[in-house]
């Protein structure tokens, strides 16, 4: 596999429950490919990785729907996001969390949960993003 | 066009109505430019490719926008996104439900309208997807 | 740094105010590693591009919070969305509007500010994203 091909990134900046499935599952099946896996969480997604659990949200449009997909989620036997996030940590991906939006919500580096490898500023993300393909969560 | 410079692929998540005017318009220019097109529906976005049409709501923060959003796109002469997907399609374009969610979501493949080429795994898109660039919708 | 690798452009659909924090941030940093960055404005983001200031609603599941985050902001120094923005056309950013999207929407190029450099339609902005990476926001 060339190395530009095999790196995917994510900026995950959405903090609405929902987006964080998408972001286990691509990154587990794409560290399980053999693919480099960097997250950068910024925004509102932080809220989803500190030590003292936060709720997460449902986004308001399909609020009705959170009880249905929580029980598919269960009878599809699908894991939990974070689950599946440690999963791909095992594979070698890489998470993030945003410096600067760190600060702005008041969140220190000892806040945030055994997920997050580091805090990092936005411009050393892109250093280890360049040449592969990311995504914007 | 160099193979790897040619690709663009969707993972299509957001099930407002409005993300999926994005998804027609671009998918429709790369295609009409000779771009191999691959769209990757999963998550809420999957209720706009069943055979019994599910109402797309329209996102919470701009709902009063939605009457003028109609009638500009009508004045525009803008084409259903479904029409520009057709379109893409006709050039090349291949549209895949998501298993894991369809699944979550209580869908089969014969619940999917003619949009929908196939059912497949997140590890499949992404091997589709590799070398190209991604959207995230 | 290879062409293929020092390109990076967005798709700027979502209206939200949160939203352009990224947008500010990432294409100022960007820039700033002297990367090509390329914004298409489009849908919702278009009204945050207006000579005539439009408020840009925070979002729905996040409004409780909207206080804490622009406090966070002025504590932690964030230059605002529109400031960064003009440090990275400073270095070379361009920003273009949807000419689709701004017909729906009724902005013809004289209704957008100077952050705007030109109006173009989706197959323009695409041949100038090819080979780069593309974030949809």
């Amino acid at each position: 596999m060339a190395q530009d091909q095999g790196k995917l990134s994510f900026i995950m900046f959405s903090g609405t429950a929902d987006k964080f499935i998408p972001l286990g599952v691509v990154s587990q099946a794409a560290s399980a490919m053999g693919m480099q896996v960097n997250v950068f969480v910024t925004g509102f997604a932080l809220r989803g990785f500190t030590k003292q659990a936060q709720a997460l949200p449902f986004p308001a449009e399909f609020a009705s729907m959170a009880p249905a997909v929580a029980q598919g989620m269960e009878r599809a036997h699908v894991a939990s996001w974070d689950k599946m996030l440690r999963d791909a940590k095992e594979l070698g991906a890489k998470i993030y969390a945003c410096s600067m939006m760190s600060s702005v919500m008041g969140l220190k580096k000892q806040d945030f949960n055994d997920l997050v490898d580091d805090v990092v500023g936005a411009a050393t993300f892109l250093e280890q993003a360049e040449g592969g393909q990311t995504l914007f969560i």
